[in-house]
């Protein structure tokens, strides 16, 4: 691997969730991975050996808390209870994909607020910063008292249309829920489009939910944004029902690829014709569909951490 | 007022942002306010005398953090901090409306998160506890590592309408904004009723703001809910597209009447028929309109604070 | 299962690792287990919901940090950041093993303390109190600052051997490394025994080890004893040297069964006669071996969850 | 504005208290005051934006919290967290006037100390550092764990009288109360004269207070010295007490002028012949009087930035 | 000791630095006090057994951090360390006597603040509440988080020349030095007499200090008050100047009777007729003197102790 | 003092407990000492002045907490104060050696576990890091947050024994009690050597301890090793039953010399032919022995303050 960048006082580490991102990562800022091993004993602890010093060092650790989302997350808090005491000078945490994002309230009694109770430990375990990319809800910022470097992959998703040639009216940009209307405008803006909600309801309990399209797609294109997709149901019946609504064609884009359970064959069995997503994610290889186009989001971290490890203004990189 | 709740433990004080809605309160669960003033030295700073011995007890604190926002909170802090010096057994706050929860995320670079900032201030000044209705978002719940019992009045306000025997489709419930269109869901699913969006837009920087409708309106009752209306700015707007468009009559309701600047001669000059507001923020006599129709929260609250006092479930209050 | 237990304030919850054992406890205590559901999303994420009231009560949670380690201590986390929100009076965790304690130091450069590390993330989900048993080392009760009951389950092994009328000078009490000397020489002083130690040590970097005998075995049955036995890879090799050096039988015995990778294949290829273990760590059924004997520590933990809640004393348990 | 200071880590911010003061400071330093706007919504909130990146740099934010005590506090603190999710290096608080800083002590029962959580709500919202002049006891200082400049701006009004010419025995330096005579000690020595103390008594309860003058004033000229001058009662009833005793003239000096409700007209009407302030608390336009002369501790403030910027001892800056 | 008060959740334990007042505590409770020992290892560290059950107690600690401060100190906080870890519900912290409390600013460059310090350190060990007597300054109430009961000798000083007849006109009450003008003040008062102050200072630079006398003296009986007297030199030459200017007679009293090095000789030595001191330190044999009278706060602090426990108001002690 | 380390960033201070260690260890840094005094007042307390600038340096503070540990350990307290308002860049304690290190673990109900309370009382303080030699148990080091570097003195007392020219099966190491045998292993790999161990047993309650040797010492030179000598007892003893037992020679050594007590006269009576102790406890004059043989590890801690001072890794020190 390349070593241009002349400050050896900037350290990269890569965990085990994503290590062809780090990798890419490294290359593009041009300094190598950190030495580490990351292992399991083999009654599963993890075991870390940092196997260059790092005191007094900038260290930033690459790692999405992704499925095996508990596995990912203690060798990352582990990770930085071995930074704490080696001396590091600053620790930060780049984190592609945010697990639990998606617990960030108590929906009802008694449950958990898991994203807070994540920013916590990573508080206590060490953590002086976090770069993370599309949050689940914007207020997960707010759960931390350390900076937050909040990188936005949309635009990343929005060219890959545009380049397609897609624009305007021929359009629908569409929400396939309630909560992601505001990330959709944001889309159709770039785009010069109109909006649609898919509208999923129960009308009675116990009654089987209806739904309806809020907004016009008949004769257009449509394409539906949502940040994290995980079991793909909501995608593709929201897919479905475009195209029965008069939609030309449908297709999907998400930042996060979750893509859990049955979800690639529900991808492959639905009416989307292509579904972007980046690589915050690693898609295992049993998770192949011709239908996925991926875009790297690795140029977008390479900047963030040279910016920050240069304290430059990191607002550039999404304005 | 009456003292009929057997368990002089239970202390109930109020500050001075909202002294009306403090004494239903506690006239309802039937105990006397607390003894306390609550005074503002020559030079503006806060002066509280507590009068009565709170040392082992239950203490509720009722102030709502509305305008003047950060002389509330003020009041609000330094009463924390004489509970906690005054040996209070817990210190529970309770805010009917909490200020500057709009300003929960960082939506441009070197923006605070308020919102957190006056999570961390209550906790750090004593609050054991926070009894709050309709946050903005509810992730706020995660800006505090303390017990929050969010409470909802949304169903006061449906029952509102109910009451008047709106229901099905010959309504529609109405988001002003893209971010509103949860809440939205969640009246039109008690009124049986179908959804629309506001869809504002921006078609190119320095260009004015387009607004269309989202779903269909024409011959309809239109409600637009909102959680907070300040300026009413975009409410009024909104019911003035709709009539435009069609609808036979508008409404309006929200839970927190802030209705600031040109909130009252904006709603008189509306097309909006009736506006169903709450009691969490005071209305000042300035604030007069014919249109509003207010709700009280009263009961829910004493509902909730004598739950939380004798260690009963209070998620039965909302669901 | 049955309810004899006067006071519902006392809440017992089980989560994933070793319900059986949690069952047991509950049933000695004579009060049902709380009612809760701990599950996994499709994409590996721990859900939990709690289905009853917990409000004001005092809480005890039973886990063990077994294997697989990670998920088990992020299901704990999670469940302690639910009581906490949830308006729990005291947290309780019970943990019968507790993961991770053999990384209780840096025994390198760069490593981490993970020990310590779990011991801070408990505390800062919400727990005011840990029960424990046989740590690994005794100071990791100073890992917290909360209060530690520490449980011992040797005597319950040392009894087990006592019934089976072996003692005094016809025995020999083997610490199988230099660091158990201590735990030997407390089972042997129970026992009137002489000890003996495994002496291992390495004459030259990269040449073999050597293994020694330091004490006296010839004609004697040694009985091993560990706090964990994991891959049974020290405790096998010491159990054949100790017969090629004479002994006439030897046993083995530990309070934490990890019993991970070959351990079962290993005992069951050695020499050991016996091996006695608890139940703080469930077993498997693929790990199933003739020699071993369990005994059970409910009855240690249910004592000591009752006389906690009950405020007194503890330290009869284990004087 | 000038940029003669060769360093641009070195931020200056001014919040809206007393900008006049802030821009002499700068002026004086030799940097331009950091871009940011602080306004307020329609409802009262504090609107916040920092307009130039501040990431890596030692920031200064000079803001007195007098009157409107909690609208320049509360600014300051929001000015605190959007500065720390900002990533400043170090972040350190100017406060020429402490507001609150009276209120230290619980003189009665079930009272704040709210100095003190001043210092908790500061340290909690970000501050590394404080600056400030005169606190009123200077145990304040204590109230914090952060390092605290603490700066004398005495000297500076001793000066101004020294440069009239008055010394040694034809002086007398007068405290107004029982708890200043410290602080008129130490004026008295610079300026070689005696002391006299205002001794203020209520003889009963519901009994008018009666005031003498422990000392000798007679013939002299009189120096009233405290460091907070508020409603102006204790201090010119004081120098009316002093013209009654045979002082020839009577002069006053404070160094946080606030001098809220009657304070102006009560100096005007007074015996007091000059009172001398310093520009820590502007006075606005409507607190006008020929008897008041204003000294600069621009300088002072300027001097000790730079000195903690430099990380030289600031110290010498009071010795 | 008796032991008749009905409820033995309340546990009173002493520590070393005195112990006849602990036990005058005790008896005027009715409580035994609990058992415990407190030694030194051959290398003079300390050794703490508590030999009774706490758990769920409300205990009470007495402990002056008088001389030997460190050893008293450090007793304290291992034995609050030892009660954190036994489960006490709450750890009551009563000193007498707040050793370090002078070191209460920064006076000079790099000094530390010791009573801070000290406040920390106590809350970091465990303690939930203070209970102390006459702080140095008051503000040493807010260098806690905790509440602080803080109780007032001074009445009973004065009470002790109360029944001695001295009253009115005939009395000056005079405080020994610049700082105490307030105390003397509030005796004054309650004695209906006049105030005067000693005024020492140093009119230039290795010169000696000067002493003279502010208010009238001459054919009183003076009253000197102090909060601690340590070598006695400041009062002692006090009451000599006294004598020379006219008094007739010279009385001193104070909370804390510190009386270190010389002071027994000096007062011995010195025109002090009378030494009226309490027992918040003990007096070793060594201190004998004559002229010195003590009273006792047992009493007063009992009531408290009781009180607290009681969860009733202790501000009626010292109103 | 020589003064040719380049960096006057680097500032090192002594406190009373080993000032000739502190002055050799600055002697071969090369710096002077910072200049400070560290007094007592005349009641006791520690006071403290810093005379120089330290204002954005590195400050290492050395001070064994040795007896009078409680005298040491408060002025350690007390300096960290002044050094963190002083506005020190980074507080680095140097313990060569840790005072209460034995009392890390409940070994009874109710004890304190005094190791943590110094460690947690260390942080709140103000330190940063600490570097500590050859900790009682290595777990202390996780009873901190802050990163610590750990040295290892135990090579210098092994290379003592080579250069006797002591080596292989003549030898045997022998630990002094049960829980040495690891770090006697360490000793013996070194030189080549088998082990044993001195087993000490009480029979029965009340009935007198028996000690036996596990393992050969007849004919060998036998060396025995602990960490910390206290009062001797345990060593001397041991010393005499393994001659008894036909060892030829007995030596011992120790880490840490504490020798309170008996210890001078019990070595002195023994039958150990030499005592190795290094220097991180200062002897007192009247501790001379002459089989006392000092070896010192101010090179090791000179080194050690560097490479921290340096970011450079401090483990090659100890490989």
């Amino acid at each position: 691997m390349t070593n241009h960048y002349p400050n050896d006082k900037l350290k990269i580490f890569s965990l085990n969730s994503n290590e062809p991102l780090a990798m890419e990562v490294a290359e593009q800022i041009g300094r190598p991975l950190g030495k580490s091993s990351v292992k399991r004993f083999s009654d599963g602890e993890v075991q870390i050996n940092i196997e260059e010093s790092i005191r007094g060092c900038d260290v930033f650790v690459i790692q999405s808390t992704s499925n095996p989302v508990n596995e990912n997350l203690m060798e990352l808090l582990i990770m930085l209870d071995a930074l704490k005491r080696a001396s590091a000078r600053t620790i930060n945490v780049v984190m592609p994909y945010y697990g639990y994002a998606r617990q960030d309230r108590k929906a009802r009694s008694r449950e958990p607020i898991t994203a807070k109770l994540v920013a916590d430990l990573l508080t206590t375990a060490g953590a002086h910063r976090v770069i993370a990319i599309d949050l689940h809800a914007p207020q997960i910022q707010g759960f931390f008292n350390i900076p937050i470097d909040h990188l936005v992959a949309e635009p990343l998703l929005t060219d890959y249309f545009l380049q397609k040639g897609f624009s305007g009216d021929e359009l629908v940009i569409v929400s396939p829920d309630h909560g992601g209307v505001t990330r959709a405008r944001k889309m159709a803006d770039r785009m010069k489009a109109p909006i649609a909600i898919i509208d999923k309801r129960r009308p009675r309990p116990n009654v089987a939910e209806v739904m309806s399209i809020v907004g016009k797609v008949d004769g257009k294109i449509a394409i539906l944004i949502d940040d994290i997709i995980d079991t793909a149901g909501t995608i593709t019946v929201a897919a479905n029902a475009l195209i029965e609504s008069g939609a030309k064609e449908v297709y999907a884009c998400c930042t996060h690829p979750v893509l859990s359970g049955p979800a690639i064959e529900r991808i492959d069995n639905s009416k989307i014709k292509e579904l972007v997503i980046t690589n915050t994610i690693i898609l295992s290889p049993d998770k192949h569909s011709d239908k996925i186009k991926q875009v790297s989001i690795a140029n977008l971290l390479g900047n963030a951490i040279v910016r920050v490890f240069e304290e430059k203004s990191v607002s550039t990189l999404f304005d």
